[in-house]
């Protein structure tokens, strides 16, 4: 196994609300973006190779080659939603059907991509305040679950709550409740085409969340398992017209 | 039980190829909608009030107050997709978020509404011939399998099979073969928002599909399964500010 | 749909601590059996026959001319689980697998008839404590949510919370948190052989939860839910063998 | 990720029919079991430890040592599920449940660890003949059909067929048709506890079905997936009385 290339990994981020506001600047000096693609290399090392793209470059860091060359994507958005390209939020969807693993964070819910593959509203229910967020695990088998405890607080969180309107999750992994009694389907996977996509709540520009241990570990169990590394030869590009027998004279 | 009011059907059909083509005509003389409405009526009676729409009708047969006076959609179309109106499809899927229950049609695989409600390309394989599909319950104690036999076959049938490029179905209730080996998820179940959406390949239109007693009760046992008959009463129209203790208030 | 014959409920209590205990008694005089039993008849009324059965009955009420008449069991067990004879826990099980309902209740979590049907160990956290209990809506489509309020709130309760050694849910209806922060799936379907499962977690006998309006609403929508009433035909008492084309002679 | 651990595999065979039958010898020299742990090595070479066990070896050759010392159990048995020990098939169950893997193969379906596992009958259709089986995949992103073509195609098989009487998959990976026209969901995963489990239904004993290069690959790669490398530390043992704050003690 330890010849396999790299995992190649875009984050990216809206980068607005980094540079506009003081308080997010002094928890995020590179922008949201930077610290999460340490977190990322921090956790897996030389099997990644991480880059950053944000809303305001050039067709936002997502041009055809640069999704092309992506495994998996992770998106953090929040404000900007809308300044997103409709043929660029398009590309993206047909490249996780395609196969690119997606990793959606937090306010992310509302973002074009993850909107346009749910097929749902994705509103929920919301409070900037001080709660404290617990995350409780759920299916402890499962990949993005290792090595994270069976719960793990964050102190001050912005509350995320039901009814969280996505498809029933393929996988429930993670449950987070709030000081306020509310709860959420905090850490979600959906299959969709050939790829993989999995939501994960925590994550407010305005408490530290990102450089929490247990989030920046699920966030690299969630790009490792995001990555569909030898997708399964399906054409899915269009309805194939199939004669009988046409899989025996493929052989 | 007896005092609720009528399921309310819409049933949709294209109703071109029906006029266009006279062995489908010789088939469906009023067009495949009335079939299918008469199958729903035949088993559900008095508990349903059915009515029809086409494409050429006025918007479709789908303007805002018929699609609130609707229950339950079930949905037909095959050639003329694009024709939809964008602002119709994207109406049909918030009602189906909002609360109405979905039951699409073979061919309607790739309409609008199912696509944005599914997020994927709803591609699969197909070959137009002789095909025998036989039809298998997988869910028996599914209410949609109710009154159906572990397997029926459907003798001529145009084949459509994997991979089906949906998301996996939150309830699978049958899988179908067919003559040349192929096989696919034929009978599927989603929940979308406060709705239900309901998938069943068996159509072609070239053959008397909707005649055939074993679908007809499918198609009934789906109608009766897809209405949500008094929608829990969460807020999906937009995230909703939420202070703390707000559920304590609204007692 | 008015003329079809009523359910046939059997309400199956321990019915130890109700008569040991006086604080139990105060709140639950005819056990809890019959409080629950209740609750069903005043939701359901003539659409269901109610019996109710308990351990200390011949057989604990459940000989297999009474289990064959029962469309859906519900089930509530805590200390006494051991006394359950393995027998009539078995055919239970299998009175499931052949088409009965099953709608067991809290504590009823770890009876032998939940824990063979689940194959896992079934345990969970608890306290005896004075939790307030918030039961969130997860599924606004589900039949079981019908009529319930996106939350709910039982003012006193024990503690049940994550891990909770289930299987993934085939659909998960309720998610509960209470004030210490932990949550639970506490609202949970699962499919099983031509039958169908329904755990509801609220329900500890020194809090009257079973007089709670909520509570006794979901318990009613339960029990219709989890009545498979014309179950299909597929044999599974044993592996059949088949000769090609059997189902065509069949016909 | 080079310096982890070799995966612990154990082989199980019934190993019987081999000795006793000349033409299954004749397929299977060594015993079927050997030649499955051969493919399991030529896929995952240096990052597999495989050993074999077999039914008449001491305590099956699964005593408690041996399955602690387990990652991943494959299990292929038939005619002599019942010479298997209560108390190793119950082990096996607890060891899945406390993080180990489980690959049950085709006769395995009515195994005591599986049948214990899923809490259903598991049975199903069956017919010793000469039909050709093709195994679809319906899950690409699925880690388990990596490197698996659409479809493939087993020359000679025993038809199994539905209605196979498992919980609903929590994934289901591949779909086989037969000649006769059956169908059964032949890749399907579970998990159960802090495990996971894979059945696959291709394996007759009486055709060279484990030396068919996908089926090998799918059994190397069901492996991989079974892999839990590090269990989420939640307790099952039992159920933890839990006091308010603990989670914060205990940091």
């Amino acid at each position: 196994m330890s010849n396999e290339p790299p995992t190649r990994v875009t984050v990216w981020g809206e980068n607005r609300v980094e540079r506009s506001d003081a308080d997010v600047r002094a928890i995020y000096p590179e922008g949201m973006h930077e610290t999460i693609a340490d977190a990322i290399r921090e956790h897996l090392g030389g099997s990644v190779e991480v880059r950053t793209a944000t809303l305001d470059d050039p067709q936002h860091g997502l041009a055809r080659p640069l999704l092309a060359a992506t495994d998996v994507l992770t998106w953090w958005g929040h404000l900007a939603h809308d300044e997103v390209r409709d043929d660029v939020a398009a590309a993206v969807q047909q490249r996780v059907l395609d196969g690119m693993g997606l990793v959606v964070l937090h306010s992310g819910h509302l973002s074009k991509p993850f909107t346009r593959l749910m097929g749902t509203s994705c509103n929920l229910r919301w409070r900037e305040a001080d709660d404290r967020e617990l995350v409780w695990t759920v299916s402890p088998a499962h990949p993005i679950a290792r090595g994270i405890p069976p719960v793990f607080a964050i102190e001050r969180q912005e509350m995320y709550g039901e009814f969280f309107d996505i498809p029933p999750p393929d996988e429930l992994v993670f449950i987070s409740s709030f000081t306020g009694g509310e709860v959420i389907r905090s850490g979600c996977c959906f299959l969709r085409g050939k790829g993989r996509v999995f939501f994960f709540a925590p994550g407010h520009e305005h408490h530290p969340v990102y450089h929490h241990a247990d989030v920046r570990r699920v966030i690299a169990n969630a790009v490792l398992w995001a990555h569909v590394d030898q997708p399964c030869a399906v054409d899915t590009s269009t309805c194939v017209e199939s004669p009988s027998g046409w899989f025996d004279e493929r052989r």
